[in-house]
């Protein structure tokens, strides 16, 4: 038995039920957490499920940065220093990555309150995550404001790209379930990952 | 014993095996067929895995549309028809569904040569996938044309949502896993979920 919604109908359900439904009607996500530091050396760590790839060549990663008061620093931290990073979240540490959504004040360091390590890559002004296996730095490239909402979509240049030798397959393909990486649904659930197959490239 | 690639390291990567790595970077990515119609009719279903949730409250969903061929169709069927539809991928049909990616003439139908089958909605231009439990028409909103690549950041509101009545819980989430919900890694790797747990609104 399905449920049908329109438009109306979504629109009179209750805030955070809605919020809840549609957040997980788009499928699983990326679990990342982005990590900045302000021009006063304050550092600080965000939980973002809506990184996207928008291109290899160069190679470009986007996010979608919600006009809300958490990832505020995020922004503007990565607009006035122009880098930050970009570090997958595995299955030993999602508790403690999504603990980051909490509203610490900006003077609080979220790698100090949840209990993360800042790693730095010579010459680079942003944290990364010492935990994550897979660490990206980037320098900010491009914002597109969108209009529906005023959400932002930011894209970022990848600056440094960091991971474990071994975890590099032949072909360029990296074998996220092995390294234990993690997915977000809707808000508030983690999911672990399990191969399927790889289907490589296809033909009509 | 980690691998560190600069932008220039990256740039200099065969471009297959880069393209390979830098899809892979970014973490899970949600497994989604994006349906659309052309103004002649004919029926077109592409594999997207860049859907990203844009916001709840209006519901508004948006995809990133490379300049490719294949992709090609279903911008123009949206532009021209002002709808389409994104229906999530299964374990059941995640074989059927990437190979819609293959260069299929736009006067075939990625239904009939994969073996999906259509779904009409009352009064919807779109075609649903029959086959995926969580289907929802959208309506042409707004697109963003990014600079540093020419790719498009296509949005869209919802209009229908439609998905089995069994699988909302109490609070609007859904269970994934129990749908047999897929995701994709890379452009080729596909993987089904585990739970890990439902952490609720984190506080400091």
């Amino acid at each position: 038995m399905d449920s049908i919604f329109s438009f109306e109908d979504i629109m009179e359900l209750p805030s955070r039920y809605r919020a809840n439904l549609i957040n997980m009607v788009s499928g699983i996500k990326p679990a990342n957490l982005i990590g900045t530091t302000s021009k006063n050396g304050q550092t600080n760590l965000a939980v973002f499920n809506s990184v996207v790839h928008i291109g290899a060549n160069p190679p470009y990663l986007g996010f979608i940065l919600r006009p809300t008061t958490v990832e505020r620093h995020t922004y503007e931290n990565l607009k006035e220093t122009g880098v930050y990073t970009i570090n997958q979240i595995t299955t030993a540490i999602h508790k403690k990555a999504h603990q980051t959504s909490a509203k610490y004040d900006r003077e609080v360091s979220e790698f100090d309150a949840v209990g993360l390590t800042e790693h730095y890559q010579q010459g680079f002004h942003a944290p990364f995550v010492a935990e994550s296996p897979i660490k990206i730095g980037l320098s900010f490239q491009e914002e597109q404001l969108i209009k529906c909402n005023d959400t932002r979509l930011i894209i970022g240049k990848m600056e440094h790209l960091i991971l474990p030798e071994a975890a590099i397959l032949e072909d360029g393909d990296i074998a996220l379930d092995q390294l234990d990486i993690a997915a977000v649904a809707g808000l508030y659930n983690y999911y672990k990952l399990e191969h399927l197959g790889n289907y490589g490239y296809s033909k009509p």
